[in-house]
């Protein structure tokens, strides 16, 4: 199976988390958003042991909360030593609402408002990643106003592009986050920061983009880091405690990708890293890397129900499932791949050819074309694999659809974590 | 301008409606929806007059609930002689809480679930756009269930490619929708219909893609269509007395798009088919349409406030706003033209080129890029014209950020339709 939290049990049914899909359709509905614990704490272990393998001390895995932002996420990162980043003050609260501490929080943005600033250091967030010189000002000021003196990494662009796609690479030139290296802005914005009375200044940061499987873009990324950092410590005699190399390790959506080798591709970045150092004679700084879709993921798993089965011409054979594009944006989006499987024939040949559409009044609702599939009929299952990250996140109520329930899996046993909205919620807010 | 709506006042400043956009920005706060009210009146009087004029008798347009389904929009349509269709229960309820009359609703969907039906048919929903034969044998279980004879239409896919982008082209052989004429299975679908005790077959309907601009594509389908009805006439004695032709008229995003002309369009669509009707011998039959975008896209804009400026290269200048793709996730999914306005600097020449990004940490979370402009400030106000349809209700809580309000305009004067979301409400269902 693509995850190894996957089985087919003696019924020949799918199972996730030694859960039976067919007995939790029944139980919750469809379509229902499923996460299996056990497989997340799996994955933060791989990052924290890793980490305390290879890295140097003080180094800490950051989750990515804009893959999956929800209340129950927290006390599971709390209990595997996890820090966060959050990229609004909305997942701030939803932070601090499930109980995680905020110096454990690290603030992104390209654009934080500056009441959004003020809610972040008013409740003590961790770190504030700070994007630009202007927003540099706005924190030193508004730390004045609370009377603290403000953690702040500053980012940077390395200018690498890490083959990944468009939409979500963010270390190249020509992007709106941080500030680049490359075209000498990024020396000026640490004068800056020196400078600012209120802020302390933890070190750098930089994201060189996402789906990354191999060392070598990381590598890369500190080598560039690190020369920008010697130079710094020459022209300004600043020594960076912390270097957060953002996120970007990849998952396995279809058979076709690897199986990511974290502790390998750690034990890389430990090692470059010891090596430029002690080159430079640089002291070690704490590493930092912000997983999201690496933790949840191949977690997760999307269930609907087949509605009608058409077949439109010889080369299209359409299921439409009862979801799609609101609760799955991701094929609309980016025609991202993955893997769908029957939930009550996994032991069936996949001898068809299906293009999975959703139910919105759009010709573009689809959640993947030229699906092997066996036989499929209506009122079975269908199970979308790799659906725990960006998924529920960035689901909307096109056609006033209510956002489907979430439930979480621990060792086989479910619990809901997001009730389904209702079509009371869909007009609360409607005068 | 690019609406006759849009006007500069003596401060300089955008209007719309005969409101200072900088006002509604200082009172209601930015990211805002705004819509104009009379504008949505005046676009739904070009169409119940232009079906007066040159429309059998009987003929009514209906207002495609998708574009933007809020509680507001109803009594407006209510008010003036419109239809609703739409394509969810979510969006039945929401225009029957408005007070809106279920016999003036069709109900729309590839994929209508059973309880979604069982719900319509108890509410005495006006109208079941009928999408396949195993919808047709529910939907006749139901209505004996419930003790009604529920009216219906069939959708039908005539095949004709109106050249607009493919995911919004639902007329085609290989779409999800309905059922084709050219395969042969319309006639199967048709007959079977004829034969449900419970079902009242009023007619059919096609819907052949979005943006419009012709009337060439509507009287194609008038052609397809005709020839069907009449080959059904021949071989079954049945004769429809509605005619549903779908939505799709365009609107103006830049100044590219021509202005429609509703009313010769409408009337070239009359005459085409009584010229058919004529020829044919048949009943002049009730036309509808479905008009969405063409209804409140151009009554809306969204203003947001620019954020940080950034020029990171000779070729990119970066203005970032306070929303973006969660608000407006059209440019991202479609690569949508959208005509974009510093608000306070219209009359200043546009000499500058920026890229206009959103504050979610995506790259691809653009709005619109080679965007002519003056030169532009931090803190300025920035209007995207043509918002109304497909923003709002296409938006999501990406990152966690609360949706946006919305306003309505009356004669210049403004009240809240949708509320600013809180922080509460985003985690109201996290367990």
């Amino acid at each position: 199976m693509l995850h190894s939290n996957l089985s087919v049990n003696n019924k020949g049914n799918l199972c996730i988390c030694g859960a039976d899909c067919v007995e939790l359709a029944k139980e919750f509905g469809t379509p229902l958003y499923v996460l299996d614990e056990n497989y997340i704490r799996d994955r933060c272990h791989e990052y924290t042991e890793s980490f305390k393998r290879y890295l140097p001390t003080g180094s800490m895995p950051l989750y990515a909360s804009k893959a999956l932002c929800i209340k129950a996420i927290y006390p599971i990162l709390l209990e595997e030593d996890f820090g966060a980043d959050v990229v609004s003050s909305g997942e701030l609260y939803t932070a601090l609402a499930a109980g995680f501490p905020a110096e454990r929080v690290f603030f992104h943005g390209d654009n934080k408002l500056p009441e959004e600033l003020d809610y972040a250091i008013s409740k003590g967030v961790g770190c504030i990643v700070a994007d630009n010189i202007d927003e540099l000002k706005i924190i030193d000021m508004l730390a004045s106003r609370h009377n603290v003196r403000q953690r702040v990494l500053l980012r940077l662009t390395p200018g690498i592009d890490p083959h990944t796609f468009d939409a979500v690479n963010t270390g190249t030139l020509n992007c709106q986050f941080g500030v680049a290296i490359e075209s000498g802005q990024a020396e000026v914005f640490v004068a800056e920061a020196l400078k600012c009375k209120n802020i302390d200044v933890l070190g750098f940061h930089c994201h060189i983009g996402s789906q990354i499987f191999s060392p070598e873009p990381f590598t890369m990324a500190l080598d560039i880091m690190l020369d920008f950092m010697v130079r710094i410590r020459e022209s300004m005699g600043y020594t960076a405690s912390i270097l957060n190399l953002g996120g970007g390790y990849g998952i396995r959506y279809t058979e076709a990708d690897p199986i990511m080798d974290i502790y390998g591709c750690i034990e890389k970045t430990g090692e470059h890293l010891k090596m430029l150092c002690d080159r430079f004679d640089y002291p070690l700084p704490a590493i930092f890397k912000e997983p999201g879709r690496s933790i949840v993921a191949d977690a997760g798993l999307t269930l609907y129900t087949a509605g009608y089965i058409k077949k439109v011409s010889d080369n299209t054979n359409f299921i439409i499932v009862d979801g799609g594009m609101a609760d799955n944006p991701r094929y609309v989006l980016y025609a991202s791949p993955y893997t769908i499987i029957n939930v009550s024939r996994c032991e069936e040949k996949a001898d068809q050819v299906y293009t999975i559409a959703g139910r919105s009044c759009e010709t573009g609702d689809l959640i993947q074309e030229n699906v092997p599939l066996p036989e499929t009929r209506s009122g079975d299952l269908l199970a979308v694999l790799s659906t725990g990250a960006y998924n529920y996140s960035m689901s909307s109520n096109y056609n006033r659809f209510p956002k489907p329930p979430m439930i979480m899996l621990k060792d086989g046993r479910a619990r809901v974590v997001v009730k389904k909205e209702t079509f009371e919620d869909l007009i609360r807010n409607d005068l």
